[in-house]
């Protein structure tokens, strides 16, 4: 054990801020801690948007549906896919710029080592971090708040702030439901897993005053209907081809 | 600056390993940490591969292109987008688990988040890293060797292990290039910045006994011909509607 992994072992998001404002100097060393993140043959497919402008955050906040934490935290990002270097470097020396499944594979698993870093970043300042997977409720209208050109793509938000809450850690499955040796578990070891695991989170959900609740009763529905269906025509709009 | 952020910003790639092997509690340690980043709504959609196995390894240096250090480092690891927790529980009380864009996202940024955790935890540790995206390359032979279940998708590897170099640093692009308010800079500004990031790269190329390169020449046929065409066809057959 040591500082940082003890840092991560403490990680809860955070959803309730004070009204502290995130100074510029800690924005930018979390940004660049972001940018050492691995990045597959240095295409550093990411770009952030700080966005400090009121109307916009309200905006942010109705589109991720109604979380008054994207207006309320000392600073919000959104995090995007940015295959615009790469488009316009291509088209200057007119060859193609050809976006598929693979192209998208890496510019979201760039952005999401990136974001990781600067949280923990953050975190390792005192700050209180959340993603906002909320903003994929529209990206278009994403788009056009922000004024997002051909080929950036926006993923995820961020809110950063002083924590003005101090929530129960979450548990998560036993290491030996996700660590695997030379290959994974039958099916019906991950079920009795999975059932294992509601034992383990009962004492979280009591807690939370949510004592009827179990996390195979949240997951077995999670999928039952297709979730933002319109990401598959936003993305392609975007200039990715799936096929 | 703090012990963390220094960790990060200390970061590089690391493909030359010591026999030394990985011991098993470090690897706990690391996995551990790993779980503690966030993942949406708690659904943990991942699974690790511990590849102990030398036949295994020999076969998944052959599947990402010759990388000697897959088989070389101290312990190699197969990260996985895991939907199949989600879908015999859905199964199991008869709803459908409709796999799309959103939960293909959700799975892979899942799975990064937690991988960053892992890599910075195991160089908080005196390890050295480095992301497998070469598994890419043919991710059937990665599943019949791994004996990958349906909705169990491989997505990268990683090696971990005693670093035997001490490779010069590669600079990122200047901050301004990533990080922007309320918006993102013009198209000019882009290629004036990818510019100017070249000659900030001259040196490092220089050190590395490549003068001759550039970043912009490297990037502007990167994606010329569609990289890795056949994903969109695995991911399919691993449960996934695009449409």
């Amino acid at each position: 054990m040591n500082d940082i992994i003890e840092l991560m072992l403490a990680h809860r998001s955070i959803r309730t801020y004070t009204d502290e404002p995130v100074p510029t100097e800690d924005i930018h060393a979390a940004v660049e801690a972001g940018q050492k993140a691995a990045t597959s043959s240095n295409i550093q497919t990411y770009s952030i948007v700080h966005v400090t402008d009121a109307a916009m955050r309200e905006a942010l906040v109705s589109i991720s549906g109604g979380q008054e934490k994207v207006l309320d935290c000392g600073a919000f990002f959104v995090l995007c896919a940015d295959m615009r270097r790469h488009a316009l470097l291509a088209e200057r020396c007119g060859v193609p710029c050809e976006e598929n499944v693979e192209s998208f594979l890496l510019s979201v698993i760039d952005t999401a080592l990136f974001a990781q870093n600067m949280a923990l970043a953050f975190e390792s300042m005192g700050w209180g971090t959340c993603y906002i997977g909320g903003i994929r409720n529209d990206l278009q209208a994403v788009q056009d708040l922000l004024h997002l050109p051909h080929r950036v793509s926006p993923l995820f938000g961020m809110t950063v702030g002083r924590p003005a809450e101090d929530p129960w850690p979450r548990p998560r499955f036993p290491i030996s439901m996700v660590l695997q040796e030379n290959g994974v578990m039958s099916d019906a070891d991950v079920l009795a897993g999975c059932d294992a695991y509601d034992e383990l989170m009962k004492d979280y959900y009591l807690k939370r005053g949510a004592s009827g609740r179990t996390w195979c009763g949240q997951m077995e529905r999670f999928y039952e209907q297709p979730k933002r269906p319109h990401l598959q025509a936003f993305f392609e709009s975007k200039g990715i081809r799936w096929r």
